[in-house]
C-alpha cells in the first residue's frame, strides 16, 4: 500500500468572475480530476452570499476542495490522492491555468500509511 | 481577512472497529467539529468495501475530512478553517483519542490569502 499525495494549492491573483462561478468551477474541477485519471463518487458545494464557493469532490482515491474568494482573487485547492494511479500535477497545472492565477504556491504533502517513528 | 489554518493530522494504530463504522465516525466528526465551534454545512460519505470510510464535512469555514483504512488501522484527517472563530486543535484531541490512536502525527499548514513574495 502505498503512501497518499497531497498537493497543497494557493492560487492568487485570479479572475474574480470564474472564481464567483459555481457551475464553472464545478465543470472546471470534474475536467482536472479526469484529466488526472481520479474517480469522482460525488461532488458537493456551496454558493456563498454575498460570494465565494466550495466545491468538495469524494473521490475513491481520496478527495479534492477548491474554496474562493472573489473578492481578493484567492482560491485554496486540494488534490489529495492515494494509490499509484492519478497524476494530481495535471490537476493542479489546468486549474491554475483556467483560473488565470497571476501567483501560485504550490506544497506536495505526503502521507504515510505507516509512523515514522 | 485572516489567513487559513489547515491541520493534517495523521493517525496510526487506531482501533480498526471504529474506523469501519461509517456512523460513529460520522458522530465523532460532527461532534468535534460542534467543539471547535465549526459551522457544518452539509456532510457526505462512503463506505469502501471490503473496509474504509471516507466522510467530507463542508463547513462554513471550509472543510474536514477523514478517511481510513482499518485493515492498517490509520486514519487521515484534514481540518482546514478561515477565520478566527473555530479551534480545530480541541477537535484534533478529540479524534486522537476516540480513534485510538497510539502514534500521531499532525502537521499544522497556515494558508496565506495573499501571496507571500
Amino acid at each position: 500500500m502505498s503512501d497518499g499525495r497531497h498537493l497543497i494549492l494557493d492560487l492568487y491573483d485570479c479572475d474574480a468572475e470564474i472564481l464567483d462561478d459555481y457551475n464553472q468551477l464545478q465543470e472546471l474541477l470534474e475536467t482536472a480530476l479526469r484529466m488526472s485519471s481520479a474517480t469522482i463518487l460525488r461532488i458537493i458545494g456551496e454558493k456563498f452570499e454575498p460570494q465565494g464557493v466550495t466545491l468538495l469532490a469524494l473521490l475513491a482515491e481520496s478527495h479534492a476542495s477548491i474554496h474562493t474568494w472573489p473578492e481578493i482573487g484567492y482560491a485554496a485547492i486540494d488534490l489529495y490522492t492515494c494509490g499509484d494511479t492519478t497524476n494530481t500535477h495535471k490537476a493542479a497545472e489546468f486549474l491554475k491555468t483556467k483560473l488565470k492565477a497571476k501567483t501560485a504556491e504550490e506544497r506536495e504533502l505526503r502521507r504515510s500509511v505507516t509512523p515514522s517513528t
